[in-house]
């Protein structure tokens, strides 16, 4: 596979097979000024009997009827998390009815996808195209067990591709925590409920064939409809979508780790330097360690000044639902539920809005969400002198972790803040160059450690106003230098750079950075 | 334009000039069975910039920049009913603009826009779409004044249409009684506030380019979306999108006339006797004369009984509304809300859920609502012994009426209903043959009248149970010459059966029938 040196100056294929043809990264908005266009993709009106009965017998009888065959594209949602059940259940049906080589395009994989793994080795999936992987599957990637780089994706970029077809959705298997017969379901409601079904949206308009699978079949009509029945070919009751305790958590805790705190408090007096956090912000939060601290003081300081934000949007956690319901934020876009607590105000806030992949983070369509971010905080797995963000690779170059919508949010959140600790297990977060670009430094304003403030040069005046705030503010090239005369420099990953394992592509489709084969 | 006979006899063409070849009507589920497919049609991805402005000075400038060209094809939704101001006011522009010969393709046509026919006269409209016509421009399209025949579609079929690109819309003009500054619109809120925009969803998906207008515009994030974001162009805000009083009207009180209570009775007494009164029915009806005093009777028989009914659907009136707020039915599927306190139900109640037109009745998706449907009531303007119906035009053969969801509701219905005085206005409502059929005989189980109740012979066990109920049920053929012996034989219309005014399509696409001209 020839490599070509992108804009940033990371080597990546313009052809790979099976895959087809990609673009080398060009910067964050080239491709979209340059006025790219590509064909929507979606399935042919098909001529239908009066009343169908979508019931099937079993999730067996439901993938014969899908049509499924080997070679085919099958994809999931990740909206159950660490509890689902489903996307292994169905591989093993596949298998078991001897269809192999499948495209396997989830919206991400988490804990509860070890099993893919074995699925690679035995040839049931072949190709891959997923926001994240973890664990084992991450290992067997990054060994190269897969013949065909995967293809990681963000939010945004996943319904870009799914709408122009790179991905094509053969069939769509959608866990709904509650279901009618005609299959109109939600993820609102209902004992594995997990809250918006976001990402299951974007399957459900573009598949070809799509699949309801429900541990919980209430009788029609079903009250609250977040995919609407026909957008559902059949749907199948199973005894349970998976394990509620890992699917709902209880609401994340704000950290008490020092760092962490210290780190948060001065995130948020960049923030708050920047001018931003007035009458009508809008605000972007994870759920890890620092940032949901951040949070915390964003709220208390809009309590106390009587600021009243726009929305807050993305992964949703309880602790966005409290400020939406004092008040702070006038609606949520809710793309992925973090907790119960989530869960439960989609189904009673009228203004806690259930939003697609698109409308949140497409790149392509009219207008999204993100876009009209002021504000956003993100986590990383280190950063680099550039400011290019890597969330994918660890410090062994092996995959674990997910792009998310880590590169979607900083491009189009007018602040967009880094939080991380300087040093995680006596390695430096700070590089000369990461490993893996998921996020170019373009797009990032400020990195926020406990050692220091590093304002990207390309904001002047953000780095005057931190300053001007009373804040430490730093080179970051200082920064590392400093960070390394404690921990001493790491050596580089030993990766094969003859083998590529996995591309990473931009929102846009345009290639990143490739990851490469290491032993692990 | 050579005719050919389709499967009810009636004369219709296979070919029209500037719209292409057209299928004649073969049965109600014979073109879907057959396994027809069409691609279906969305607008190509587009490249963006980062943040857009989507606010227009005006409609002017909006227009301007959507562009729109002569020949083009536009669409509006008729949500705003008899107080809409946009259709007209756009397409003024659009003259002011020197573009001619449109299409124009709204969701249907009301008294509001009577000045369609003036600017039919000044070129400025070539083809219309619609599901139906009044008044002067029932009349110019009834003389030939069109060149090109009008097609009238159901509004399963609009939505039909519209997926697979035989009404392929260019721009799409949403009047949106709130709006934000991102086009993120709903109808159930504003000064001009509707209700649904169940077809209004349609258009947005599908237009290629997308202008919502708004009396009512409201800072970033509307609280409640029925239109996201992310499929709208251009926001422009207009002083009043029409006429509060006409828009959103005072409940629909239940008639009063003797005539019309007998035959609602009845045409109650029928469903009972059917078995259908059940828990879990379904349940649609319209607002008109005697079908909204069936509702009463069917509601006062469940609190009674102590049924809970599944859903009702389609236009929905305030009474339906009652029906779901006293519990009697478990949620309302709205495509198009008839007065405020639907409006206002649409944004208060959760089970209250706004579908669009394709889930409404598209006969080509998935799995439409009306194909759940236990009992339909309908209205009629006349019917004839084979029980075909007509809703178009007038005994004086004038278009003056619409297709709406008759056709789409009597096919997907277990019992579909008819009621119709026996005669108006000295003229029977029971002919050999309508003039115009919208709705096959086949898919009409029961006419009821004042002098009896025929059933279809195709429902014999419908026949007995209504007998066994004491209803009178008489033969069509009896109760034609029955009243006919009042009222004599109507002339036949004087119909220029050498041309062809207006197509009547059916929901699959095929025709129906056609409209020829007359002097009027």
């Amino acid at each position: 596979m020839k490599l070509v040196p992108n804009a940033l100056g990371r080597m990546v294929p313009e052809e790979v097979p099976e895959l087809g043809r990609f673009e080398p990264y060009g910067g964050l908005w080239a491709r979209l000024e340059r006025g790219y266009e590509a064909p929507r993709l979606v399935p042919p009106l098909k001529g239908t009997s009066r009343r169908k009965d979508k019931l099937a017998e079993n999730l067996e009888a439901a993938v014969r009827r899908s049509g499924l065959e080997s070679g085919m594209t099958v994809s999931f949602h990740h909206h159950l998390r660490n509890g689902d059940a489903l996307l292994p259940q169905v591989l093993g049906v596949c298998e078991n009815l001897g269809i192999r080589n499948l495209t396997l395009a989830p919206s991400s994989l988490t804990d509860a996808h070890e099993a893919v793994a074995d699925f690679v080795r035995r040839g049931v999936v072949r190709v891959i195209h997923t926001s994240g992987v973890r664990g084992e599957v991450g290992k067997a990637i990054s060994r190269g067990e897969l013949e065909v780089p995967v293809v990681i994706h963000s939010h945004g970029g996943r319904a870009r591709a799914i709408e122009e077809g790179s991905i094509s959705i053969d069939v769509a298997f959608l866990a709904a925590p509650a279901c009618d017969p005609q299959g109109n379901l939600t993820g609102a409601l209902g004992p594995t409920g997990c809250g918006s079904l976001g990402y299951a949206q974007t399957d459900a308009r573009y598949a070809r064939h799509v699949v309801a699978v429900t541990d919980n079949l209430v009788p029609q009509p079903l009250a609250h409809v977040s995919i609407p029945q026909y957008l559902v070919d059949q749907v199948v009751v199973t005894e349970s979508l998976g394990d509620p305790k890992k699917i709902a958590t209880g609401a994340a805790r704000i950290t008490r780790n020092p760092v962490d705190l210290r780190i948060a408090e001065d995130a948020f007096r960049v923030i708050r330097a920047s001018g931003l956090l007035e009458n009508g912000v809008s605000f972007q939060v994870g759920a890890g360690g620092a940032s949901l601290a951040v949070a915390q003081y964003v709220r208390e300081y809009m309590k106390d000044k009587g600021i009243v934000g726009s929305f807050g949007c993305g992964g949703i956690t309880g602790y966005m639902v409290q400020m939406l319901e004092e008040g702070l934020f006038k609606a949520l876009y809710d793309v992925q539920s973090f907790d119960a607590a989530v869960r439960d105000s989609v189904a009673k806030n009228r203004n806690h809005i259930e939003i697609d992949q698109s409308w949140y983070a497409n790149p392509l369509n009219r207008g999204c969400v993100v876009h009209d971010l002021d504000v956003v905080v993100l986590a990383a797995l280190d950063v680099d002198v550039d400011f290019h963000v890597n969330v994918l690779t660890g410090h062994d170059g092996v995959l674990r972790g997910a792009s998310g919508g880590h590169c979607d949010t900083a491009a189009g959140a007018k602040l967009s803040v880094v939080v991380l600790p300087s040093f995680r297990g006596g390695v430096p977060s700070v590089k000369d160059r990461v490993q893996t670009v998921v996020t170019p430094g373009e797009s990032v304003d400020v990195v926020v450690t406990e050692r220091g403030v590093c304002v990207n040069p390309r904001r002047p005046e953000l780095a005057e106003a931190a300053r001007g705030a009373g804040l430490k503010v730093v080179d970051i090239h200082d920064l590392k230098a400093q960070v390394e005369r404690l921990t001493g420099v790491p050596e580089p990953v030993a990766a094969d750079t003859s083998r590529v394992v996995a591309l990473v592509e931009y929102r846009d489709g345009t290639l990143l950075d490739s990851v490469f084969r290491v032993d692990c």
